[in-house]
């Protein structure tokens, strides 16, 4: 439940307004050289308060390594355990949400899930918690990269805002975000993921298509709606006489050597500075404002997120195909 | 690789032009009565050869159970094999692609992939595979209702032909795949299911969400291109303040006890009737004409499909969330 | 439940006097050239009726390969799904075990597990579904031959009486068991099993310990009740200083490269040719005499399955380890 | 590789001389009153330096709770991470180990392995990991007591001296174990394990039996080189008439209701107090004489980790089984 991946293996753990946020990484090939400040610079895009366009919580987000790498950085083969420990974290915030569940937020499912729940900032259903994959997806970018392969991401869409560059935000996006963060409103986007050096012939049919371990994936994080890969959704709408070329950059579940690229559609975080109408544990419905600090946009550090998830996926799937031969 | 689910799982195997297709179903609870005739009409809904708007490949997809049920068509607990014997292959049609590779299809990856592959009518990568998909998507459909949770499906799309019913296909989609067909063309469309009676606090957060599992067995299925569900796509060009009481019957990944709401797309079959472009073994450009009997919109078929992996689907979470008290 | 191993995977169904046994072999590398033949002769290795001192129950356990193959006998890298007809099932022998409960059988237990059994020779829990293994072990001993590691296995002891040698049955054993088998008794035995050729360095520390996978396996052999490896149950009654260069085969869970050797034990089976006191569904004593036909040493066929059992693991091992490195 | 269970989950790292030990127990179920004082005291068993007859390393083995559980010791049913910091780390005592394979130790294997090590009191393969399965095995302990499953072990054999009771050490135990250590050799020994108000009917057939499971986590535990239960290794060289009525605890992988019993045997530790023969990484012979705090029996530590991994399988087994039925 807590565990992604088959061979390199991420289990993670963490409330976010506990002690500390935590994961091991299991299944890392040994003898790796690994930067290990480059995995805390990959950490800290995706890290609260960064910049306006974000949430204010103030995290350092400092990465201790406990166990798996040697003093000079090289990996021993053996889990790496790390921790993250909650610095910035204000419980006494949510305490009037003790008995409140915030519309399209997960207080209420957790509660009928778990019979109780750490209500103080969404517990363990809050984006914090996407701080491990940050770690194990760093690791596995540095390892991809020796092996030919990288994955690029970038905001491609900001409500009705399109980026049709592939990397930072458009002034227009900039400016719908600052203005939601003023009316106490947000707004939904969409990221794209790219994968380039992929070699061919990886993937599985039937099952364990590419494309299942992908959406598994992508659908894994906070706030994600849609996933679309190769001719996406407007595949539906053409004539096969159109489409026979498009290069999807998976057949049949396999990879083809091609690009494979992804988008995925983030909801608008429900978290909103006005009142909101909510209801509370005896059924009664209630005004709530929220006092939590929040993403206006989750696409934007969702963005780091997703390219720390397709790089954990792609990485777990080369080192399974390696077993596909003896 | 060939396995789908945790609990209530199906292994199956089979190329489409071999001997048999086949499955274990494991997981099945004890002491249900199984009416097998209903399992037998629900295989016969994805059949070939039901109608003139797909393949005209005629397979009675009779279903024989070797084990794990009784006379009296009681499940024991034990796993439940059962194979279908392939009737109408006709490997001949295929001979003349031993060594091209069709494209759009899997051939290539699949040489990539194994070095070595059944070329007849795309083997294991040819959606035959699905007929047994359609016994396990029977068995969980049955299981299901007794627990009063029922699963809907209907496409709800044939290129740019909506259907704004729930059910069967609009005059104007039937038209657009007659017209397909005759003009040696396929189409893309899409399907929508429909999750109903799952009971409120199911799934998990962070990797096992409800929507990553769902995901998962959508896009397993063939030619689908993307995957959404709630409030979708469109989502992502919302404001917070619109969205705000839109019910995604999950949140969190795990399930609010509303209707779950799902639509997958599905691409355009690349198997047309007229010459096309292909590659061969010695990277030669060369032209090609299917010969096979095929599908012009794989999504009329592809909708039972998706019926059948959501059951399964379902199932499994249902079964493991026992699993999570003592 | 029904499956066995992660890369290497064998999952298979069947009741003993229901229609047919059989599995699905997935994980098999492609491009393979298997001996079919072969294979057919080691599943008949522990069939029964092949001698004088096992059940006379007359299988001829043909295995019909229904994928996976090509008609040469070369490995697709897709499932390998078989089936094998149960011929010489004698439902009748067993009608007066229906409410029944075997004393030292699964039959009570299944009960209590399912609420429902096939009473008929055991259902699921008799030995006759590990003519399923021994068809995974076949293929598994073909591909780990091409590699070198060869797995022995022979009976090592009788009752009291204890083979000195590495192969076949002295003439003390069969006299032995035929005694038994003239008296409606049973006897005990054990097997010993050496894998050679296995590569150092295969396996994992902590929990995929080599010998926890080896342990795992042979404990799901009918009958088992110890296993012992390397130095083994002895090494207990030992001083460190008289042990330091016993050659385990595995350190740490890891091969040394060095053979590694195992022995389990087999109770005798609790079917006596003789009255015995029986449980009925309602709780009374009753006495019963069998009229199946059994073995009156199960370790002798026990030998067969063990040997597929290792072979099996071993080959599952080697297949994941190659998933250690990219 | 370093996870063990399905539901009940426990994955961990930590080598034995880095800064910290630690792991993530999953699938605990919510709502559970856990007295984290009685987890603590159970981690005490088993730490270093607590007697006489252990090695006299000093580590007060404080486990940090650090998420999954309130303030007032209620699971939330999210993961439970811990970490155990080294406090008595002597890498100092190890730096003549570099390039020299101590006989009988994982040494040698772990280079096979992954060409690195931490070579610092034996890194990932010590004994030290077995302090993460302590806390493990303490939830699970308080867990299953609440529904009247019991685990006990003792110290049955300590080289040729047997223990008739059922509890502690002889004193002839004790005085062999001293001379030992004064004669810098080791000597191995034995555990048993009862489990009590374990529910019939609980377990799997075929590959997931109920010893299946057990023995895997035995095999496990550092050291141990048999594993055995019920009738055990004498039922092979009983008859069956001899036998019949013997309670096994299992039958065909699944409880009867009675009580449990299984033994294991522990080879003496190859860390002895005298000059020894061992290889260095150049494959020449050198004397090696150990400097660092070992135990001259591990059965007696042993114990309580085979306690700790048995209620962890018990407890997995036991969740696994809820979802049999729907």
């Amino acid at each position: 439940m807590n565990t992604f991946g088959s061979i390199y293996r991420l289990t993670d753990f963490g409330e976010s307004h506990g002690s500390a946020m935590g994961g091991i990484i299991d299944g890392v090939p040994s003898g790796i050289v690994l930067d290990l400040d480059e995995i805390q610079k990959e950490v800290n895009t995706r890290s609260p308060g960064v910049s306006t366009l974000v949430t204010q919580r103030k995290e350092s987000d400092k990465v201790e390594f406990l166990s798996g790498i040697t003093a000079d950085g090289v990996t021993l083969g053996t889990p790496i355990g790390f921790i993250i420990r909650n610095v910035d974290a204000r419980p006494a915030d949510y305490s009037e949400l003790k008995d409140i569940y915030r519309p399209g937020h997960a207080d209420y499912t957790y509660q009928l899930r778990y019979g109780i729940r750490d209500y103080r900032g969404g517990g363990r259903a809050s984006a914090r918690e996407t701080v491990c994959r940050m770690v194990a997806g760093a690791v596995a970018i540095q390892i991809l990269r020796k092996k030919g392969v990288t994955i690029h991401s970038y905001v491609s869409a900001i409500g009705k805002e399109v980026n049709t560059g592939s990397d930072g935000l458009t002034a227009a996006m900039r400016k719908l975000v600052e203005e939601c963060r003023r009316n106490g409103d947000s707004v939904g986007g969409r990221v794209k993921i790219t994968i380039t050096g992929m070699p061919g012939g990886v993937g599985n049919p039937v099952f364990g298509k590419l494309q299942s371990r992908l959406a598994e994936a992508m659908m894994s994080i906070n706030a994600v709606r849609c996933f679309q890969y190769g001719a996406g959704y407007n595949a539906s709408e053409s004539y096969g006489s159109e489409m026979l070329c498009f290069p999807d950059g998976i057949l049949g579940g396999i990879s083809t050597g091609l690009p494979i690229e992804m988008e995925i559609a983030f909801k608008p975080t429900p978290t909103l500075g006005v009142d909101v109408p909510a209801r509370n544990s005896k059924g009664e419905m209630v005004t709530l404002r929220a006092k939590g600090r929040h993403d206006p946009c989750v696409a934007i550090r969702g963005c780091h997120v997703a390219r720390a998830m397709a790089a954990m996926t792609i990485l777990d799937i080369l080192l399974i195909h390696k077993a596909s031969t003896l």
